[in-house]
């Protein structure tokens, strides 16, 4: 049985919807809670909503303190007053995304009968997760975001955004993103699903109703996951080969740091984060293929629509590498959208969009200013 | 417990050394078993040998039927009459790597009180591995080999045949290699240790005892060092975003077909392969770093030496990338070695060096005949 225990839960901030959601994949979910934060306030307008779609293992607490973990929020090099999404003119909004384990529904929330969904829990797409956003948004009051913005899961959000609910999105800005999930990208995740999938506490996946939690297989793939994430550049940066208290090889176990440093990031993800949960959204990710929901052809994605684009990539992001960002902006321009594209030279990998990079801030920066201006915000 | 049960076990053809070795770690291991296979036959002046060194989880059956697995063998489209390294000219040696599984001393032999080694058999180096084939090589009565030749894990013993026992390498071959793992390629390792570490039926490395093998955790570690041998051309060629069985995402678990290749990917793997022999392995190629040997100077591991190379990198390897291999021809240059350098165009990523790779046959087969041609063989 595993020692390690969950965090204590809390209240999240959220909006109950009854009537819930019709799903891609034919079930009616309902009711639907959406957990959210803002930041900043509406004008009377209500024409300065920027939304932002958070990532994979990400969640709404952009600009605050953590209620769970105590650490700074995801994005607070970004968000806040005088930052690139100021919040002293816009007014922010994140939700949880559906599926999700910090307060939005999913696996971990009761069905009628009283019991978790668990394994039950429906799947769900990227553009499930987006409808979400879309009744919050309403409920907010919110008949146009001035821009959706978000990065990696988070840019296939906003890219759902602009396809689905264009009407709905003035500017969108999605970053070190893809029109679709690679074959490696996918079998990244099997490997994490695996290892949750072969924890013995993973109890077909009823382990909350054993007390338990899969916390190696979890850990396990969170740390593929990582490596993912990490540039070999930063992965040597952060670590080269360095032994942790030795100055030769020692033969013991954890002798590398960058093995201690792995370890670290799965166990502490495991306390926060619901294996359910992560099943439901690693999958979703995976099927995730905007042109096929278009006949094939992702320009239609982006044909006949008003949205103004700002593509994003980090060049040592091999996760989802600048090739991908600009087989989106070719989709874009052959629909003629209106696109600004960027790679942002960086050794960081694909978490730099969640790092201290002021080229890539000054220029989303700039977009968002830029689409503030032309209406008038 | 794990209902997969291992191949039956075989008699593997060996050479047994009372002595044994002094490791790099400072244990005495003795006796030392080395599993190997020859083809061809060893001329007169016993100046055809061609020493093959297998990556991590092949082994010494490189041009025949498997005993184990039925398969063919692991370099069938090099090593035979009229191939590359050709059977009818040179006497080919591969010899099962010490710590492995295929009748080498490793974890699963006895130790004197009767019981395995398990997690006690002692750390061991590439160096060790070369060490106990050097006792075989003399065993044959063998003084040089014509050449040395690996890839991945083999191009690694290759580099420190070179370095170690230069008189008795006149050509050597890494192939596919580095001079030091990268903290990636830790990283990853760490991932696949992980994995096998938190399966219970690892009962803490004591499996065999118990009649178990941790087949899941064990499984779950190939199926991410597999994703690392393939380029995402590769993964895409051969599975894209392929559905099995569906024409639509029917949210089930395999769905796509890259899945279930990597599923059974793993689940072979349990059945030929030892948990602690991978532990093992995967530590030895973890430390290698062949200028730390030497002062922290790599061409110093090459210099005063005679030994002609033939180093080979593949365009769309990224687990052992090109640039690694431009450093060790670099390091050669500066040690004034002989040194040609070639890399192969292929999409087929790390795994190439065991592909159908017409040019780098062509390549490596005419690097060994002008080697044997230079000595009159």
């Amino acid at each position: 049985m595993s020692v390690i225990q969950p965090f204590a839960e809390v209240e999240h901030q959220r909006a109950v919807f009854p009537d819930g959601l019709l799903l891609d994949c034919g079930v009616h979910l309902a009711p639907v809670n959406v957990a959210y934060r803002t930041y900043g306030t509406l004008n009377a307008a209500r024409s300065n909503a920027v939304l932002v779609c958070h990532a994979l293992t990400m969640d709404q607490y952009l600009a605050e303190t953590h209620p769970l973990t105590g650490k700074p929020g995801g994005w607070e090099l970004l968000v806040g007053p005088g930052l690139p999404l100021d919040t002293d003119r816009f007014f922010v909004v994140c939700a949880n995304v559906l599926g999700g384990c910090m307060g939005s529904t999913g696996p971990r929330d009761l069905r009628e009968d009283g019991t978790p969904w668990a394994t039950e829990f429906p799947s769900i797409t990227i553009r499930d997760m987006v409808r979400a956003q879309k009744l919050l948004v309403e409920h907010l009051g919110i008949a146009r975001l001035l821009a959706v913005v978000g990065g990696s899961m988070g840019g296939m959000q906003v890219l759902e955004w602009a396809a689905t609910f264009p009407e709905a999105v003035f500017a969108a800005a999605p970053i070190a993103c893809a029109s679709h999930h690679s074959a490696q990208n996918i079998a990244f995740h099997e490997v994490g699903r695996a290892a949750i999938h072969s924890d013995p506490d993973y109890r077909a996946g009823q382990y909350a109703a054993h007390g338990v939690i899969p916390a190696q297989g979890l850990g396990v793939a969170r740390m593929v996951a990582h490596i993912t994430y990490l540039s070999e550049e930063a992965l040597t940066r952060k670590f080269g080969r360095r032994l942790r208290g030795a100055n030769a090889v020692t033969f013991l176990e954890d002798v590398f740091e960058v093995e201690s440093y792995l370890r670290h990031q799965g166990s502490s993800f495991v306390r926060r984060f619901d294996a359910n949960s992560y099943l439901t959204i690693t999958r979703a990710m995976d099927y995730f293929d905007l042109a096929a929901e278009y006949g094939g052809e992702l320009r239609n994605a982006f044909a006949g629509k008003d949205t103004r684009f700002f593509v994003c990539s980090f060049s040592s992001d091999w996760l989802f590498p600048t090739s991908e960002s600009r087989r989106l902006v070719q989709a874009m321009n052959a629909a003629a959208a209106r696109v600004s594209f960027v790679e942002i030279k960086s050794d960081k990998g694909h978490d730099a969009f969640l790092l201290d990079e002021p080229e890539f801030h000054q220029a989303l920066g700039g977009f968002v200013a830029g689409a503030a201006r032309a209406l008038g915000v």
